[in-house]
């Protein structure tokens, strides 16, 4: 960089005699151009000149190279103005209109991207790049005069290298797009090993997780976490124009009402490092009778990872009428299955001044709601959803979206499948949980693939905190079942008269102080108010067609599995 | 429920007979209006009769009641369609507006809240209530006359009671507001027993503390809510708008490249419920050595809490371009101070084909936007905020969003600290890092409360996967240092080079082998590439003026603490 500065001195130098300004400037000098790129950046490259492997040497026309450095002479110590935020041109944005492209036929634009694929022919050389935008590649036509063509017959342009390419907008004669890439100008920003793993070729969804770090430049997990990305951000959307307030839950928690037994431990008793060998029983502290000695722990006593902050939730819905948390959430079940993860994230609103009906009602607003931004907003995504994962995908959400969503009770439902003339594996009866096989039969057949609520379940099979009905052997919770997933929402009206929560906590011998908290919002200014979970994850299912849960969250942790 | 339910079937009779529908119905039957609300909510409840204390008569009025059940006879058992999704009417909905109201003036309408104060006078009663969903209250006027004021006189309309009001809104006589509640029918919802903590009087947010589950109902932490639930919210635009994919980091992480210092340990190998009783240290699976079998472990190692989702943003960025995270993250770090969380959420931003300029220009473009939100948002919590937590904060934050950020390097900022006319604790020393009172220093008097970028730091102070800069002294680092916080936003350029990543491993001792992904980054198409982390905790203190961190998080983690 030294020769770079010196060269960089002159035509600072020239402007600083030639400024307007005086000599003694003020303090803050924030009108001085210092911060303009005196060149674009793929002219300032000697592009002829052959680079060295795995962009070092572009880092110096990428980086933070000519023109773009703050002088660090006495003058300027008082600081420079920092730059204005540019995005990026992505290839979403050239292509991704209604034209799908044809409007900007005629400009000249650099795109930034990794090379999915190379096809050489005599004269040409189509150079397809991808920038995660979207799902499209941009074909870049690359002939023998192209500044830069080198790097193309010395082989460095390759499927998984990083390239720049600057060239003209044309309409394509090819019929996969309307428009292409005419390249003037190309440089190897970042080469590809040959042991890149990501080939043309396809691979399992399997083989990929090992390389969860590569496997985003796939179609398949970019689509995803595109999707992914637009579920999220709707739910935010929904709950803000709705006045729902997002509330973060807490990860770590010492409360003693949260279950115990799928529950992690969190805590800093093990002397460990990322060594093995560090880690002695006889380091942690231990009382006289042998036992782990919680006195010591960083929190002063045992401290787990949440399973739920629905109870947390309501605190905040007690105050502030309607909140919501999303946030991650944990289970320590030993279950290796392509339905269960140990860490993922769930969304869990709670409304106060609410029954069981205006729960039901919300769920099922907010999965209109997310759907329908997904259909809207990520229509290329979905299309390859529907051609490669699930055939039909955007027809079943599309009936998400139009009609409406129905409900029964839990007897009613046991009586239907009573009827329903089939063999199920698990038992059906009054006073049993639904199973997977029952509840996927109820969506998809029964229901022809319309979502189904489950409503006043027994209360035995569900949680304390659900509001017992007059029957007295019901409670007023909901699982929202869908097609392909089962149970997608579960949700009740919480238990809000006091005598009624605490004999139900004696009932079920639970520890009616460690409550005290939860209790107390029953003893001031307790509300009719009802809430439901959802697994963010499973919504990434339904909404894509994946059938793994592990190719829906980008580094998945699972029994025996938390790499990257 | 029996005798409300035999009831019930009257007017459902009738309408069946009446019907125009056949008998024998298609097995949707979606368009009977089962589910319509027969009574206005308030109507259906004999408002004179005592209600028993604690909301458990109302709920009858407001739960799952009179005409809202699905009817579960035979006919039915196919289901009924689900409710529209009814947002409840709020009083920022009533007041909110430019004319404060006054433009639902005649109005008749229903509220339904939390009593914050009530004052009664010979003829006329004072009940301010409030939602949560604005700071204001809403003043509701109770006669004598009114349906429902015997609980006005039993003194059940208490200072954090829930209520339910229904009447026309008239424009104040008073000054304070411009249109107040002329009350009709008053329901108590949920009674609050006089040992409720939060009174009129201010109480000490020390002592709240204690009362995390209560104090969101105070003033202070309702608009911290708010504001921080804005501040998300601004937060996901930002990036949606900007092309910036969420991407969702593991919060559980195996991978030997995190620092393992201040990690918590993540384990299911010691045998813990909430009872410390159940935790004997035989039962910890050890090996042969007596070191703790990790291998016996959930994860099959050592797993621990991130401290950071950087690493795993790079992979995605190198894949989608530009992407950020928003989680929580986790220090096991001793210090029990107003300024440190043991949990609390960052937002890390990745960009790809990006330099430290870019990494500056996104950060204080992102700053601009949350903080223009806020204050175009929540001008009301702001104005609560600058008259009772910082005076002067809204001129402070508008300064933020009206004037640029400068920057400058780290070794003009030393220079700067060593001519200040100044004593400071800590030894200024170009190697040495900056201190918080030096930062503070630069930020609030050297640049008269302007935020600041220092940049290129010394490399021996920051991390190693920092890019070097072509001194090879600096790295291409930057801290943005803002009034009252001073480092908010921390960041850099990647070092994107393997052979100079691999050599400062090398240098630094750490294991190579550890990083194999993420030098598998700069194997396979390698690209220049910044980001920043940014602690949400921190940005919510900046833009509402509390100082103690734990009072902007609803449920703070330190040592010690993990209740709630």
């Amino acid at each position: 960089m030294a020769a770079a500065a010196s060269l960089r001195l002159t035509p600072f130098s020239t402007l600083r005699f030639l400024s307007f300004f005086p000599i003694s400037k003020p303090s803050y000098s924030l009108f001085r151009p210092l911060h303009r790129r005196v060149l674009p950046l793929l002219e300032g490259y000697p592009s002829n000149a052959r680079r060295r492997c795995f962009c070092t040497a572009v880092s110096e026309s990428l980086g933070s190279g000519e023109g773009k450095k703050v002088e660090s002479n006495y003058e300027n110590r008082f600081g420079s103005k920092v730059g204005e935020f540019k995005r990026k041109l992505k290839i979403a944005e050239v292509k991704g209109g209604e034209d799908e492209g044809l409007g900007r036929v005629g400009q000249s634009l650099t795109i930034k991207g990794w090379v999915r694929t190379v096809r050489s022919q005599s004269s040409v050389t189509f150079v397809e790049i991808n920038d995660g935008s979207c799902l499209s590649n941009l074909q870049c036509v690359v002939n023998p005069d192209v500044d830069g063509y080198d790097q193309v017959e010395s082989g460095s342009v390759l499927t998984g290298a990083a390239i720049s390419v600057q060239g003209t907008i044309v309409a394509s004669k090819g019929t996969k797009q309307k428009v292409e890439l005419k390249v003037e100008k190309l440089i190897v920003v970042g080469e590809c090993d040959s042991s890149f793993p990501i080939q043309k070729k396809r691979v399992s969804r399997e083989f990929l997780r090992t390389k969860a770090h590569l496997r985003p430049r796939t179609n398949t997990f970019a689509a995803v976490a595109r999707v992914r990305s637009a579920l999220a951000y709707a739910t935010h959307k929904f709950f803000r124009v709705n006045g729902i307030i997002w509330v973060a839950s807490p990860i770590i928690t010492a409360a003693d009402c949260e279950g115990g037994g799928e529950q992690f431990c969190v805590t800093t008793l093990i002397p460990s490092s990322h060594e093995a060998s560090n880690s002695p029983i006889d380091a942690i502290p231990k009382t006289k009778g042998g036992l782990v000695d919680w006195s010591k722990d960083f929190f002063g006593k045992p401290a787990f990872l949440t399973v739920s902050g629905q109870l947390n939730g309501e605190t905040y819905a007690s105050a502030l009428s309607d909140v919501y948390t999303f946030g991650p959430t944990f289970r320590a079940e030993n279950s290796n299955t392509s339905r269960h993860l140990a860490e993922f994230w769930m969304i869990e609103p709670e409304l106060a001044f609410a029954d069981l009906d205006d729960d039901m009602a919300c769920a099922t607003a907010y999965l209109h709601y997310v759907v329908k931004y997904v259909l809207d907003n990520c229509k290329e995504d979905m299309e390859f959803f529907d051609t490669w994962i699930e055939k039909g995908i955007i027809q079943r959400l599309t009936d998400v979206v139009e009609k409406d969503f129905l409900q029964l009770s839990y007897t009613d439902a046991i009586e239907l499948l009573v009827k329903a003339n089939r063999k199920f594996e698990f038992p059906v009866k009054w006073g049993l949980d639904l199973q997977s096989e029952h509840e996927r039969y109820i969506t998809e057949e029964a229901f022809e693939g319309r979502p189904v609520i489950i409503r006043d379940y027994p209360k035995e099979i569900k949680a304390f905190y659900m509001r017992e009905n007059d029957d007295g052997k019901t409670v007023a919770a909901m699982d929202m079942l869908v097609p392909r997933i089962g149970e997608l929402i579960g949700g009740s009206q919480r238990e809000e008269r006091l005598d009624v929560l605490e004999a139900r906590l004696d009932e079920l011998k639970l520890d009616k102080e460690s409550y005290w908290w939860y209790r107390d919002l029953r003893r001031y200014g307790s509300v009719p108010h009802a809430g439901f979970g959802l697994g963010f994850e499973r919504l990434v299912q339904f909404a894509t067609g994946i059938d793994n849960i592990r190719d829906v969250i980008p580094f998945p942790r699972s029994p025996g599995s938390a790499d990257f």
